[in-house]
C-alpha cells in the first residue's frame, strides 16, 4: 500500500512508536532561530531522558551533530516517514453521537493528515441527516461504502453495548485500523489493527500524577 | 489529603504506572474459576513480556507462586492502592459542548471512582442550562466553586484557543490536575498534574500499526 521504502525499524516497539509521535509532536514548537531542537530540549517536552532521545533517534539516520542539535526540518521529516504519517490516512466515523460530532471538529486529525470521509450510524433519526458538509449513512451501507470512501481508518464512537457488533462489521467492511473510544476491548480479526482510547486509564493517571508524583506538566 | 500509606515506590516512572493501570484493567477480566490471574495472560492483553509484568507486580509485594499465579482480588487490591484510585475522586467538566457532553454520559469515569460533581462553561448561552442533572455554572465562578464542591480534578474540554486562559483559571482555583483535551501543551504551575489527551498522537499510532506492524488487538 505504502509508495515509500520501509522505515529502517519496522519492529518498533509500541512505546518506541509512541515516543517518536511525541518527538515529532514537540519538534517544530522547540525548533531555535537556527532550525535545530536539541535532545535535551525534547527529552524535557517529552518526559524521558536525553540519552534515550539520543537512542531513539539514532535508529533514524544521520541527523544531529553533537553539540548542535537535529536539523528540525530533517527530523520531522524521518520522523513522519518512521511513524508512516507522511501520507494521507482517509478514515470513516461511525457513531455520530455527542463524542462523534466532537471528534469530527477536532482539528488535530486534518492538521494531522486524516481526514473523515464519511460518516455512519444505526440510529434512524441520525440517518439521513447532515453533519459537518457529511450525510450519514446507516451501519448496512459500510461494506459498499468503503471502497467507494477508499478509507483504511475507522473511528468507533458508539456507546459500549453496540461496540463488538459495529467493530465487526467495520472490520468486515475491510477497514485496516479502528480507533476505538467505547470501553471494551474489541478482538478483531488478525489484519485489523485496534488503537483504544481508554480515557478512565488516562483519568487513573492523572490521579496518581496529582497524589504520588511531582507534576511534570 | 490521602489516608492510606505511600506506595512501595512513590517515583514509579509514568510509562510504569500505565502499565499497572493497564494490569488492573485487565486483572479482573482474565480471572480464572480459582480466582487466579497468570503474567503471562497479563503479559498477553496489556502487550508487554511476562517478564516485565513480574519485575512489575514484583514492586507491589508478595502476590504471586510460581506455577500458580496471581490472587486476582488480592492483585486488584494492590494495584488500586498503588495507583492511588483505592478511593474516589471529585472532579469538574469545564466546556460543556459535544465533547464535554460526551464526557458526562462516559460510564468509565464512575465505574473507576470518577465522579464529575461541577459543570462550567464560559458561553453565556449554555450558562445556566442543566446537563445530565448539574447546573451550567460561569468559568467566574470556578474559584469559589471549587472548595464547596470539593473537587481535585478538573476535565479541561475547550477548544484550543481558550485553553490557556481556562486552565490557568483551574489552577488557580486550586485544582490539583487537570485532564486535557483541547490539542495544546498547558504550562501550569507547580503542583498542578496535567494529563494531556492527544487525540492526533493516537491516530498516528493506529497509522503506525496499520502500516509496518503485526495487529495486535
Amino acid at each position: 500500500m505504502s509508495d515509500h521504502p520501509p522505515p529502517p525499524d519496522s519492529r518498533l516497539s509500541p512505546a518506541a512508536a509512541r515516543r517518536l509521535s511525541e518527538y515529532l509532536r514537540f519538534a517544530r514548537a522547540l525548533t531555535s532561530i537556527d532550525g535545530t531542537v536539541s535532545s535535551v530540549e525534547l527529552a524535557g517536552a517529552v518526559g524521558v531522558s536525553a540519552a534515550q532521545v539520543r537512542r531513539d533517534l539514532a535508529t533514524l539516520g544521520h541527523l544531529g551533530q553533537r553539540g548542535v542539535g537535529y536539523d528540525a526540518a530533517g527530523l520531522v521529516a524521518a520522523l513522519r516517514r518512521t511513524l508512516g504519517v507522511d501520507r494521507r490516512w482517509r478514515a470513516v466515523l461511525v457513531g455520530v453521537g455527542n463524542l462523534g460530532r466532537a471528534l469530527l471538529k477536532y482539528r488535530g486529525f486534518a492538521d494531522h493528515g486524516f481526514e473523515i470521509v464519511g460518516l455512519f450510524d444505526t440510529a434512524p433519526a441520525t440517518v439521513g441527516t447532515t453533519v459537518e458538509g457529511l450525510t450519514v449513512e446507516p451501519v448496512s451501507a459500510l461494506a459498499a461504502a468503503v471502497g467507494r470512501l477508499r478509507a483504511e481508518l475507522g473511528v468507533l464512537a458508539v456507546p459500549a453495548d453496540a461496540a463488538h457488533a459495529v467493530a465487526e462489521a467495520m472490520a468486515a467492511a475491510g477497514l485496516r485500523g479502528v480507533m476505538n473510544f467505547a470501553p471494551v476491548r474489541l478482538r478483531l480479526p488478525r489484519g485489523v489493527s485496534v488503537v483504544t482510547v481508554d480515557l478512565a486509564l488516562q483519568m487513573e493517571q492523572l490521579a496518581f500524577a496529582v497524589q504520588f508524583r511531582d507534576p511534570t506538566g
